[in-house]
């Protein structure tokens, strides 16, 4: 469904009280993590990490500026939450483990609204074996607001930064790019056609792989399994949701070193392209600024390049250089431009 | 100063983007703690608990409904959303060491607003010795929203939970209780005056500790050092944040029994006395339902009760009984009555 009307049945969250809510919320928890001491219900959750290094990283997502509830399904909304910061654990090499969520919500929304929420936040915290052992529910005056915090482990100091890419080191990316991107002018349009017209029914033929791409991102849990199956070190690591070029210039900041990019290199689905197509966008440069993706970019010693040739999930784009020869894009049409970070920015942009 | 002029130098947040704004909020960090291996600047920060159990909790505050920015000064409510977190690592026996942090902002603030608030922060994480390791930021289209993460490390299986008192425990409070909910009384009565007549000057006169205590509260580390230091188990504990009633009933609950709390024995300062005889309202009451006072609760076993006699900071308020006999407060007139829940409910409230 892609515009979601609130459900008929309605329960009042007020009914529940906050206390009433989580136990609401939380009575089916089973810990999948031995870690996972002591969860949901007290002042705090209690882990135990030991002789392991935990990582942790966190996410605000504001309803209107990170997501439009009238075509991200809750369920959706839940999944994603979880996945955009499991994505960030990944991206450090490290494994998921627990997370806490937090959820603002105005009086607009039901009990079985919060349930739809949760259930996607519950399926992901399942797909990835994470637990959810805290978190905080409050009202809003206005608008969804979720926050989720996630912890993982990491073997002692096998974390994988962004500041230690080599001189001469392969980048590499993970599955594809720029869908999310074209998924979302898609539904924004579908939204505007909706508003003017609403009994025109959306045109989703042939956009759904770009619109599942946007709305039920997944983190990119087998990339680091193949990786440490195949004993390979990453040298660098980052997620991509700002677009490619913002995540090329971080790796390349942090790390003090040029790159070279190939943009024939650069995964692009064919689903994407056609759709790119429709909207006469270029498909490169979605990959480059549209964001969202929450696939890997990484750094590779070219030692370890045999060792992965075999994944097609994997793509060498190009290498890292010298500092003084700065981060530049090789088009197809074989002209050099240096790479700048036109990726949505979540303070400046509207969406 | 009690009504927040914004100020007037303002640099547009937007200017800076947002990993500049990072970058800005950021640059003074110095970590406190071994266990901060890697802190903001990658996807995930690192920690590093070898040994110790480490202790999760996450606080959502949003403006409206859990502060009004009209009377607290953000330096404030950088300080108090650090505070808050720490009080629940506190009620677990926990030792605080590092926060992440989100927060939401709308164009209605400028750097020089965020600046302020993040003193507050920095302020507080020093003050407890606690690192900021990664967070999140983002715009908001209306209103300020603050997510707070908090870890904490505690000697394995030693954290205390609401669960495990014993009938005969006695139950006991740190400080004093009821003076925040004057406070916040104080505050809006104070605003609707100001709003209706702009000119007239606050009259603060005598409510400098009921509006301390409310808009920049304590966590009670000396407490859990003070019980550290003289050997003795909490047998339970949690903190005062929605009112007396309400955490006794948790306790009462989570640990299967009941409760005679004496009236007479809850500890409320003669300046929460006073300014409640000015608003015609009883303490009592202010103490059992108010909240926000960030107080510990917890219970002892009897033969700990000499070694903290000595402590003035420590009440004992009470004794744990068997659960048929209910959650029971005896007034100062004798009377018995059940406990009830009347705290601020943040799902229920208005406030």
């Amino acid at each position: 469904m892609l515009f979601i009307l609130f459900m008929e049945t309605r329960t009042e969250i007020s009914s529940l009280g906050e206390f009433g809510l989580i136990e609401h919320l939380t009575k089916n928890i089973e810990h999948q993590n031995i870690s996972s001491v002591l969860g949901v219900g007290d002042d705090a959750a209690v882990l135990d990490h030991f002789g392991k290094q935990i990582v942790v990283t966190t996410d605000l997502l504001l309803e209107g500026v990170h997501f439009d509830l009238a075509y991200t399904p809750l369920k959706h909304l839940g999944y994603k939450s979880v996945v955009v910061n499991l994505s960030d654990l990944y991206a450090m090499g490290a494994t998921p483990t627990q997370i806490t969520l937090s959820v603002g919500i105005s009086n607009r929304f039901g009990l079985e609204a919060m349930d739809e929420f949760y259930e996607g936040v519950y399926t992901a915290c399942e797909k990835y074996g994470v637990d959810l052992v805290g978190g905080d529910t409050a009202s809003s005056q206005k608008g969804f607001v979720v926050s989720v915090t996630a912890i993982g482990e990491v073997v002692a100091d096998k974390y994988i930064r962004r500041s230690t890419a080599q001189k001469g080191d392969l980048l590499c990316i993970s599955g594809d790019l720029g869908a999310a991107y074209i998924g979302l002018l898609f539904l924004e349009r579908e939204k505007k056609i909706y508003l003017e017209a609403p009994k025109v029914q959306p045109d989703l033929e042939g956009e759904s792989y770009v619109v599942g791409r946007l709305l039920k991102p997944e983190a990119r849990k087998d990339i680091i399994e193949f990786l440490e199956k195949e004993t390979i070190s990453a040298t660098s690591m980052i997620d991509i949701s700002d677009g490619l070029s913002s995540e090329i210039l971080h790796i390349c900041k942090q790390s003090n070193l040029g790159c070279v990019l190939y943009e024939e290199k650069i995964p692009i689905s064919e689903n994407t392209k056609n759709s790119a197509f429709k909207f006469k966008i270029d498909p490169t440069a979605c990959a480059l600024s549209g964001g969202e993706d929450y696939e890997l970019l990484f750094t590779i010693a070219p030692a370890d390049y045999d060792k992965l040739i075999t994944n097609e999930q994997i793509s060498v784009v190009g290498y890292m250089t010298e500092p003084e020869l700065g981060a530049n894009i090789i088009t197809k049409s074989n002209n050099k431009h240096p790479i700048t970070a036109q990726g949505w920015n979540a303070i400046t942009s509207s969406h």
